[in-house]
């Protein structure tokens, strides 16, 4: 099974996910079952539209977001107009530069100095590898609206929530891995009668993608909420996991021998993010009744997925751009909480 | 294991899991644990109350509920003198009403014909076995606080929720079962976002006790509600479900040769029921993250049940008495409603 699945670490930046959600969301909706529900990504990211827009209000000003464009895929051309229509239609203030690849590490730092700019995203991929994972980190932390600094990063694997020590500015996510929780909450995932930061406590949940841009935070992210996190490439299937008991403060992982029909039987929930038209979870291996979310463009589950899931969110785009929106909101609110401590 | 097991079948009413709530609470307090989170029956009943409290105001008579008590089990009159004390205390009328064995049975027909009293609950067992279940098809329906009349048993066991065609009025649950429908509710094993009827779906729950008053009707109601729901008393483990894909209208059963350690492992909640102090559920079976409720006055886990539950709630009385009270609401609205219909 695992031969079919293509490798996942080179994949390509989160607008890949977002450029077909609508036509993945018509294809799935033709298809009718009799009791697995349905839900759109535009449903899910409403609660979450009308807090930004209240956030928008009382901020009593245009956020403004730049987003840099240093590459030629239509994709990320179609992600850019989708950010700068919502963002706009939400009361921010959005402008895109396309710049050249050489020029774009000076447009990073020409930004970080501009005071008038709150958030900045830059569409990756530009030279892929390690050069893109150097020029994320070029990027001031403070204006990083996609949550990919090292400090954010760092602290979300370490299960580290806050950046003070106060606890009183929170930690931003990276916006596809956090859409995903978001998902989950929605959805009844997550239980809210639980402890905050442990409610995945007893789920487990497999993630077809280990890419370091979305499938290894996401399987961190809930794994550190309490989960058995099985995360799957096309090397193997790993276990995240808080250890028995949840009694470790964050996850640690191991590598298993298990197949990816071994832990689809015992999975509450399946996450796939495969950048494959290719690709398709065999729907066999799915137990009655499982809470399945596709975050790839591309449509991972097959439309007979509805005869076995519960709940099916067929993408997640509409809330990704969401996360984008709330985590420029923290960032302001973060910045102004550290200028009224700098002054106590 | 099954051995340990005392056979439920001729346990006694759920008087007996009331009686000795309040020592199993303050016992299972006193263990801590990091990550499981003990919930109380107050709590849990908190939001019943509240509704009680207003169907009574709404309603603005008192109810008025008669017990009668034919037998000399100090469970029963301790069942009998909480009863009174909670009804009182919400705003009913209750008079406890202790009749011979043998003139049990003309009790019944006269308040029956009582217009004055609005529910009866008798304290089972009186005779035992099919004398008593006899006696509780001599309880006028529309007086059936608990829910034991044929009518209501077998639309519990065919999924049917109302008592008409126009679907207006609901039928009668037995207390003791529909409670811990409610704590499942309460806990966040019933998915909301899910359809009503469905909301269990792709859960998986055992239930220890295969009783007629408890374990067989619960069992029933998890697996209408689309669980998959396993079974357990001393002659072995039945599987209830509605089939692949919950297709079916209502559940069906069939016989496993699966072992207690084999359905703990893929259980999402374990419930048990078991009237005797020397029963406990082995601890080692239970999966990390388990939700563990105890319905019998026994307590059936062991302390150390926190080291694996995600949620644990040691006794269900509280909740049982206030499913009493909503029946009785629910049968005044149900008259009222077909004397609304009669009048058209």
């Amino acid at each position: 099974m695992l031969a079919s699945l293509r490798l996942t670490k080179g994949f390509k930046s989160p607008c890949l996910w977002l450029s077909r959600a609508n036509s993945t969301v018509s294809a799935a909706k033709a298809v009718s079952s009799a009791h697995c529900h349905t839900l759109l990504a535009s449903t899910i990211a409403k609660s979450y539209i009308d807090e930004i827009q209240r956030g928008v209000k009382e901020l009593g000003r245009k956020p403004r977001i730049v987003g840099l464009l240093a590459n030629d895929d239509p994709a990320a051309q179609m992600y850019a107009d989708w950010t700068s229509k919502t963002s706009t239609n939400l009361g921010f203030d959005y402008q895109l530069i396309k710049v050249d690849k050489d020029a774009l590490e000076q447009a990073i730092v020409d930004v970080n100095k501009d005071d008038q700019i709150d958030g900045v995203m830059v569409y990756f991929p530009v030279f892929g590898g390690g050069q893109d994972q150097y020029l994320q980190q070029v990027l001031d932390k403070d204006k990083d609206v996609e949550g990919l600094n090292h400090t954010y990063v760092q602290n979300m694997y370490h299960n580290r929530r806050f950046l003070d020590e106060a606890e009183t500015q929170k930690s931003i996510l990276p916006c596809t891995p956090l859409a995903n929780v978001k998902v989950l909450e929605y959805l009844g995932v997550y239980n809210p009668v639980l402890p905050y930061g442990n409610r995945l406590y007893g789920k487990t949940i497999t993630v077809v993608n280990r890419s370091e841009i979305v499938g290894r935070p996401l399987a961190s992210l809930l794994a550190n909420d309490g989960a058995t996190v099985f995360s799957v490439d096309a090397n193997g299937i790993q276990k995240f996991t808080r250890g028995d008991g949840i009694k470790l403060n964050r996850h640690h992982v191991t590598d298993t021998d298990l197949t990816l029909k071994d832990v689809a039987s015992q999975s509450d929930v399946l996450i796939t993010g495969v950048p494959s038209s290719k690709y398709k979870f065999p729907t066999e291996y799915i137990r009655y009744g499982t809470v399945c979310v596709n975050f790839s463009s591309e449509k991972n589950f097959s439309p007979d997925v509805k005869e076995k899931a519960s709940l099916y969110v067929p993408s997640i785009g509409k809330i990704t751009i969401a996360m984008l929106l709330r985590n420029q909101l923290r960032l302001i609110n973060n910045k102004q909480l550290r200028g009224k401590n700098a002054s106590l």
